[in-house]
């Protein structure tokens, strides 16, 4: 951490500031400039002294040199963090696609949806019970039988299952159905949540706040870490800004950045981060060359009649097997795995509809 | 509600939209356009229509000409709300101002800023007993028992109070004590914490999300309103933008917006709307002249050490009490009244420190 | 400035930067901290040594201290620097509204309008001759013509006249017509013309950029500046964000900070800060509340009808003489004069339209 | 078009209004719904009209269906745009990478840079000769000899060559020596200098402004494109964001939307994009995979050292060659043709430095 100090503050002043860093326990290092004095603290400081010396007099700017965040850290942790859930393993080199509808709407719907997902050489069906909606008057999910239906239709066709947590007290319910537990981009700083899923062992994708910047999003990372939860993904899923032809903005930079900052799997979704179906192909493509260790898309069998209206974002089944069969081609050369041989080819073909 | 269809859409595919919307129960108006043909539905129309017909093939775009709030808007309820707790009345013409600490630290330090916020002319006091944090490892609130000492406070002083509640859990224990419930940003689309205001009866405090257009904030205030709380004011705190100079950007265009769009009182935060003490007084005599019903601002008997680090955008005493003379004036040529007489001068001028 | 290098940067490379440092004529100061070093440079660096410095191996950061502008910044010029043109000073306490159309379409237009801004008690006749387009089908305006009918009406209503430039070849032409030379905001970073302004002697009205921040605004100013023209006012004219409801976001916080940065007269624009009519009179209030130092405001006669399609911002005559009323109330309580008075208000009383 | 009124407007108005509509020959349909009237306008209308209309009583919208541009679209044109020049042909299935320097230093540097560009295969020298800087005491460029130099380098190596133009009167000398001729994104709304290339026959690379929405960027090339010039090509360069990590957000989503909405070439700017030399591997296969046309990357051979402080984004010579190999394994799967096969391999390995 670096104080700086105008060289107009009276001696007294700097002398009071040096007291309160040494107070804390750690040195205080003086170099005075042509306008300002730097006082650099060296040891470590609790996150509380900054608050402290930021709104001293004759402070005009503390600056973190250490990031605010430590678990989450690549410098904490070098090795990339790789989380092994049955026979699938995120983060290790393996891409990993997580697909299905924005909702769970029936029990024939995901079962049908998750035939597909398998048939395509996906690994995880995704699927909402509980919705979170900008308008009290809109659909607001199915609920617990949502959940009950998904597992089932994951566990009969041999796919992993992710759904949406949205409350503290439903991270007990939803981890009892779902593999994966996922923090929605309105709940990035749901500090009562990220604690709660901190105290749990299950899998968690965490999406980036819509305008959250890369620390804040590793801040709230940290939230989950610092309790003794460590299978966390990050998740880039578009922000907001001027551009309102799509609607959001997908940041790529984020994945390379946030596999530099951190040691956590980075997660691309196209779907939200273009909410245009005809963008979802090149963005997935995109989010694996700019290095992503796994994909979260949409796909609906009917996405016109889907009952959340995100179907304007969902690919048809037959565009989604005919992604990841491009995934396939381009995973190598990025240096990543990726199959999808392991559905019967004839129980592919059959499955797919225009 | 319109929706626009490329003249290159075959007739059938117009038909089926036609027969969707008039399923519905609504009529289709079709005006066919030179390259575009547009259909205007008559009647009103369920948020499932809209999102049903924008994922149908041929829909290039669906535009809401009606708004998607109902009760939020001055459409539907020409006359401003008037908020009355105890002698206090919010939105009807009485300009009124919540003063206090970021956070209650102690018994002692919430009273002698309780003493001052009246002895200056503010009606409420604020302060937060749990803190939403965006790193873990910072200081989180003391907790109930701050909202007892804030309570106490209170009325000791004879003033309101407001404080923050964070999880659908603690708006009974927070309204218990306080008089008004305050939603931060980042819970503004916390729905199911809206949803359970919206059973209470507790006037609320809703903050915009600091990337929540105005839409958006209305739509959240609906959730409420959807309840049977008609208490709701909403606060402008700032927004996101690509100018970091300032912690955030106060937009105070959003004070005459939302008391054009809605009938609800709008108040400004000046402290977390910039995040600089010196820029607090101006801006807060701009969100006066621009039309805000109430201010909310931080002050500090000692921002040097204040707990939370918010202590760099609090007033100190004389600054706020100032501020609040200099109010008096600029008031009644705003159209709104505010008085600092009902402290006693002698009982000010002694309390007053710098 | 600082340099902060890795720890893990080998002690070589660190003396390579430091040899850098003091090839350059400065002293390098060096705190070893826990994880990183800080190099503090002693002296006064060029722009080029940070550049050089920013790109070296193991440097990880490199942060200003000092501001990158120095004549536009109120520690090198510590009074306000007041433009005095003919009868009317700018920047030394005196308020002063500028008004007039988006673009002069007529001698009788542009004369009739200089008639109404005197009489609502305006000092400067606003109106544009050339037309930044975003489109290239649209109206470009009237040219060299327009600014000799502007200079004609200004001369004989007793206005002075303020109109945009911009290229650098229409600076001279520009300059002998009107009293103030105005750079849009799309030009804020035209470097060539603001060079060419600084070698002119007449005053300049800078927009800030759409998405400028405070520092590249007073680099922009800076341009001029260094050349040999003291005589920039600073303007506010919105910022680009994500809410579209305005057309921009006038963001008044930047009145305060631009003040306290530099010594340079601020004024805002509420017209384009807003783009919609009902705005311009509260945040016209705002604006001189938060401290500006004059506006700039669009009024037309029939704005209905106007030839560029701004008439949705532009007030009509009667309410730009009400707002003007109003501002004179106003302006003391900030500390500000205004007078409306110069008008024999008889004259004044008939003029008005609604 | 499409206009909207609320039903609460006199019917003198709307009367009005469809007079307006009718007198500039088009047809007026309306559609009266619940709350609001809408008027569809029938035949080509001129952007002035919407420009009146959207200024009339009772008009609380007007709404373009069609696209403000028209010879920019791929409506209008539905083949892609092939640009050729030489044996170079850009937008036709090839990949094209544009590689070098921010700015020409000297002869020695631009040559061996050119020397290493066309070993690692790229097809086109990029590198600035006047510098368009954000302060006024940065280096400036090296002036009309930069273009000279790079011109010879480009001759002697078989290299196109892309310089930056700031100004209409250096249109012709920069077209004299470059090949392509680039508009910065500070200049995306020069309109004069746009219009100047419009006369001009050079193929253009048009930056898209940092903060300008596609709509607005597709209109900044219909003005070169309504001159006569047909040769445009896109770039997107990253937009500004409230993300600070990054120099820029890279808006991959540009490229997909602007091909789909145009005709023209495609560009990614992964240099400026980021400003980070450890994102340009990600990014470049990102925009590749996304469908990028081709690409201007940084490369310097003296990264540390280079005169504008863009070092820091530039990639090493073995950097960029290790790159474009990539690319010719990633091309094909996104079916496009790029080889590095021209160069003499050992003259490629001797070539490349770290």
């Amino acid at each position: 951490m670096i104080v700086i100090v105008s060289n107009q503050t009276p001696q007294e002043q700097v002398k009071e500031i040096t007291t309160v860093i040494e107070q804390a326990g750690l040195q205080a290092h003086i170099s005075r400039g042509a306008d300002h004095t730097v006082i650099g603290l060296i040891g470590t400081a609790e996150p509380r002294l900054m608050e402290h010396l930021q709104q001293m007099k004759g402070v005009e700017k503390v600056m973190k040199i250490s990031k605010s965040y430590k678990l989450a850290s690549r410098d904490f942790h070098p090795e990339n963090t790789v989380i092994q859930i049955g026979d699938v393993s995120i983060g290790g080199g393996e891409l990993v696609v997580m697909g299905g509808p924005c909702a769970v709407e029936s029990a024939e719907q995901i079962d049908e949806i998750a035939r597909l997902v398998k048939a395509a050489g996906g690994q995880v069906l995704r699927g909402g019970a509980f919705k979170p909606r900008t308008g009290p008057y809109s659909f607001q999910g199915v609920g617990v039988e949502g959940l009950i239906m998904m597992a089932e239709a994951g566990k009969k066709h041999g796919l992993l299952t992710i759904t949406e947590v949205m409350t503290p007290e439903y991270v007990d319910i939803c981890g009892e159905y779902a593999d994966i537990l996922q923090v929605g981009t309105r709940n990035m700083q749901n500090f009562d949540l990220l604690r709660k899923l901190g105290e749990s062992k299950k899998p968690v994708l965490l999406k980036r706040g819509f305008s959250s910047t890369y620390d804040e999003f590793l801040n709230a990372a940290e939230y989950i870490l610092a309790g003794s939860n460590p299978n966390v993904m990050l998740c880039e899923r578009g922000i907001r800004t001027f551009e309102t032809y799509t609607r959001n903005t997908l940041d790529l930079s984020a994945i390379p950045v946030l596999q530099q900052l951190s040691h956590l799997p980075v997660i691309s979704d196209p779907s939200h981060g273009t909410g245009r179906r005809e963008l979802v192909e090149p963005m997935t493509k995109a989010s694996v060359a700019a290095g992503a260790d796994g994909l979260i898309i949409e796909m609906h069998t009917d996405p016109d009649n889907s009952m959340t209206g995100d179907g304007v974002q969902s690919l048809f089944p037959d565009q989604f097997a005919k992604l990841l069969r491009d995934l396939e081609q381009l995973s190598p050369i990025i240096g990543k795995t990726f199959s999808t041989a392991k559905a019967p080819a004839a129980f592919f073909e059959s499955s797919v509809q225009v």
